[in-house]
């Protein structure tokens, strides 16, 4: 399995300069960086190939995670707002095969947060969604990319909750760059059986976001981390596990994700990279022993 | 302890016949029955006598749980609406007298939902509220009810996320009626530890909710019950415990309480009465067997 | 599932009058009661007939643990004993034909306890043991039983000690009557994973054992449940699953168990009787409740 | 918490070069060796002196581990062994002065492993050895060693197999220097709760042994590190925490801890070190981070 971590650990903004992050994560040992996709549509050719370079350079493999606003919802009810979506996807993905990225993850079957002052149409956007998935899907096929659908908790989306819905959107899309993302976040909140959910995501599973119930680092809590080793095992998972977790409040980040006490116990960079290598080398410790013999 | 459930598992609004849970409670050997604060305010005398008696009748301690509206917010900037607020309470917390109820539970601090789209002034808020809880609590001691502050996770209310967070509020507001409430749906999304944040909480614990990750009935998920029943022994808790689990969609509490899916395989009332009553056998057995020898 | 009881949870020596067992735990609630056959050599058989009859008529399944004596030890290097030992599974096997029962289950393929002074030769009495087992099988298979192979902890045997170990011995036998057995206490002591043991046995389960860590009946400690309900629902297992607690000190059990403190906070019979029915309850719930949707 | 492994991990037989291992372990970033004592009583002064420098060089603590023979055994019922044993204890305290070593532990109040042939008499031999043991204490004193009762599994002993027995026992003798060491192998047995069982030991914790239920190296198994990590928080322990893994079969020490199978995975050298230094990472990482805030 590779091992990474989202930038905006580190940040407040859903935007920031990612090849020093890039740098960064190299240095602390990891795979992979996890960048954000909304600053991506405004960069140059001459900024995808600088971050490619770089990320190259660092041998750090690039993964993209992306909350979809209410005009790229691809499930939306306004055809206009369906379009808009699939040419904001389509554009995207072309970027991300410029860019060598192979991996995109998110509620991109919807859109991030959702209004829930507005009626909830859970068949119809499904059924929108299926639909303009699947035609999203065959451009990611051609850019190489796997279009991976997270799983969410009830109060971030409505659409997909558990891995058995994730399971059943996916296989009515049928396409096999279409596939699950599971977060032990959401899964904390969602799920009877995490490693249960795990073995139901099975062979759909296509990228695995990981931090503990209340986003701290993995390792700091609850969440049965051998339990998650031994069902990627079961399942044969040997994709990307890329640590999502959200420490300080502030921010449109901070606020987004409703961060409204320091979890950071005051910590300044150096003790966010500190604590942000000792997960990783938890992580690997704890979640690669379960190779069946 | 005494073992409990909150009415609307049932029902699909925050409104219900009480007489006729009662009567069903009692005969799935419950001792309490927990109801919404909400209609009690628009309830005569005479139907407070009625429903007194027929709790009394059945030998069920009834207890109130309440999620205030913005307009009953007393930590709100608005010195009109935290005005408005206390006068709700003192009216409410007279009639629990009436009601012979002596335990009142949820985001009374605050307000329920949370409207994100305004600005957060935690700081603030927080001052509001521990001088306007610090007078209600005079009439709540007058009525003898305890006042109890649910730490609820960060989607539901940005003031008291934590076991910690709750304390130190009860402990700066400093009135023997004003608790902590807990609830087990919450602190598995906040808690590094849930047997740690029980302990936290200590003698200042008044009320405790119970259900699964997903507001399954307990013992149907992954929250460590042994561990809860362990710490309950260890801070010598004898107080209520009110399972409240939600596994119906639909209606304004499948939409408050975001159920996207039915969590109750198609359950009718007949198996819903069967599932709590297993619960129940469950709650107890877990629960209750760590007394300190 | 079928769930039972092994009767030397009320006893002090390995031999009762097991019609008086069949009887209580049939009040109880119980499916099985699971007896010693030790004495079943010198019934006669009148009273094997009358404890059928007693089973048939209180609506109880039988089930027999054994804990075989050196003389019976299927895997030992004197050919003389291991002739002894099919001579002694031969007539015990046509005693539970006429018993009606149609499981046995111990370290049927090794003796109990291990006289560790002795040498090991884990590889020799491996191979004796699969050629014997193989042997009693044909006997198991025409009198209608099943013969479970009890993995056992480190202390109390060598040969089987993990289900992966049953597993290989099982397949290595190669018969159908014969199955791996697994049981809580032991593999709380040798499994990397109590759900991962379980899914190793997979088709080859046959029989199950439950208490806690400290043989306490089910519930009051922390073995797994929920994890295990759920990896049986994944193996599609049905059969019988039996308590085994001991928690009395005193006589030939107390001492062969090990039990060196009373477990049982002084219970007297009545009070065993309710803790094993509400450990009952608990059982059927956490493990039953996992059917897959 | 200082960290420390046992020797015995990489050996076979109940001595070894400790030299050879105290460097080693130094590289590996521990910093405690723990040593057996069977072969200390035959060290001369020089090879005694020439250990200790060899710790204070590597800037290792060395602390002693003993499995008592029956002839040092201080809860014998023969006055001949107990004097014997007291004799034993006081010339071995002597040399940990020499070797300013400051703690012991293991079955220093009875003997390892138990001959269960034997009648069993743990009320006599409790006072006995509660007697003895208080003698020993004194010279423990004068030395400056902390002599730690280690509480064992129900196969390896009856006088002590709970931390509540532990605390029993030690309260009885009533000595600053006679302590309570327990061991996660043993607890995952007897106890109810491991976390429960730490904050039964409280103050009285003088050193803890670390282990997979299985004995492979912290990290690999069941053992529910976070919540031991916040009970050693809990009761303020900053005390030694030395991990005890076996995890190859053969020799003396493969055949005393019974270990039937390997669970090395067919481990070097090399691999076990590098193992060790990943469990040892593990530890300090889910250990440590529990300082409350």
């Amino acid at each position: 399995m590779k091992h990474g971590i989202y930038y905006a650990y580190w940040e407040q903004e859903w935007e920031a300069d990612y090849k020093y992050y890039i740098e960064k994560v190299a240095k602390l040992g990891f795979d992979i960086l996890e960048i954000a996709a909304s600053p991506l549509p405004f960069y140059s050719d001459i900024q995808i190939n600088e971050l490619k370079a770089c990320a190259h350079g660092n041998g750090i493999t690039l993964t993209v995670g992306h909350g979809p606003s209410a005009e790229q919802n691809l499930s939306s009810p306004d055809p206009d707002i369906r379009k808009n979506a699939k040419a904001f996807y389509t554009d995207l993905l072309k970027r991300l095969y410029k860019l060598d990225v192979h991996l995109i993850g998110g509620a991109l079957y919807s859109y991030w947060p959702i209004d829930y002052t507005k009626t909830i149409d859970k068949k119809g956007d499904w059924e929108r969604s299926v639909e303009s998935v699947r035609e999203v899907a065959k451009v990611a096929e051609a850019c190489g990319v796997d279009f991976c659908l997270e799983v969410l908790n009830r109060f971030e989306n409505y659409l997909i909750n558990t891995a058995q819905e994730g399971v059943d959107f996916v296989k009515q899309v049928d396409h096999n760059n279409v596939k699950v993302m599971l977060d032990t976040f959401h899964m904390n909140i969602e799920e009877d059986s995490i490693g249960g959910a795990i073995r139901t995501a099975g062979s759909y599973l296509g990228h695995l976001h990981t931090g503990e119930c209340n986003r701290k680092v993995p390792g700091r809590g609850r969440i049965p981390w051998v339990e998650i080793g031994e069902a990627l095992a079961d399942i044969g998972y040997n994709g990307s596990v890329v640590m999502e977790p959200f420490v300080r409040m502030g921010g449109t980040v901070g606020s987004n994700i409703k961060v409204w006490r320091d979890i950071s116990n005051g910590a300044d960079e150096k003790m966010l990279d500190r604590e942000a290598q000792a997960a990783l080398d938890f992580s690997r410790y704890v979640l690669e022993c379960h190779k069946h013999s």
